[in-house]
């Protein structure tokens, strides 16, 4: 299916895997149009681009540009649960859907999107877990930089 | 005062009447360090580059580059009250403390970020206030697309 969310969670998954081998940390994202093309993919740029304004979800929506019709049809993804910042821009644009690879490396905001009445899907996905876990485990202090921990 | 909020304010209010030069949305911001130094300043950069993702704040936030120390000890201020999306960022980063131009054009989501603890400084400026009515008014679309409306 067109917006089977597995098929768009190995876009968001290989942008992961690209950071991960570029020394960043490994968080993909992508955005989905109505028919499940994909609009814009990207991922997390602190170390690559020395931007710390630029979560995986945040590259993802620019990569898609300017979209003045809305986000309602959209489904963002991302590999990770969304942080407090991206989870502001989901709610603040009203993208349609949240597709979550996992959120148990960390909860981020995804309880209050979806009090928020925001539709998300938890995928729990295994390699998604595990590239988080591994590289939180390596790079503590990387990661909490990352969150403002 | 090296942190006086209206000082602080002159700065980012400087950032959005360039962008308004620049026939952008005109909201500025500036991110200051404890000693009241500035660490970086931005404005909306949706027209100019083409990128949805930049809004002031977050502006600013990536001009100031990493902190790995942290924001705790940091002042956001900016001429408008900051949407989801900027006030996610603000409360995911921990920023000490947030100067507000004013919240009567829009008023964001700044009660939240009140009733979660962070500091506030509303000054109700009028020049904020002016600027940002008038580019309402004469460019309704392109801030209803600003805000996901």
């Amino acid at each position: 299916m067109a917006d089977d969310p597995r098929r768009m969670l190995r876009v968001a998954l290989e942008q992961a895997r690209t950071g991960l081998a570029e020394g960043g940390v490994p968080i993909g994202a992508a955005l989905f149009g109505p028919g499940g093309e994909l609009l814009g993919a990207g991922r997390n740029r602190r170390v690559q681009d020395g931007d710390p304004a630029t979560h995986a979800e945040t590259a993802a929506f620019r990569a898609a540009g300017r979209r003045p019709a809305g986000y309602a049809d959209t489904t963002m993804v991302t590999t990770l649960a969304p942080c407090w910042y991206c989870s502001g821009l989901i709610r603040q644009f009203r993208i349609g859907r949240v597709v979550i690879g996992e959120a148990t490396t960390f909860p981020g905001a995804h309880r209050w999107l979806a009090e928020a009445g925001v539709p998300l899907v938890l995928l729990d996905d295994g390699e998604c877990a595990e590239l988080m876990r591994a590289f939180v485990r390596d790079n503590p202090e990387l990661w909490n930089e990352d969150i403002g921990l």
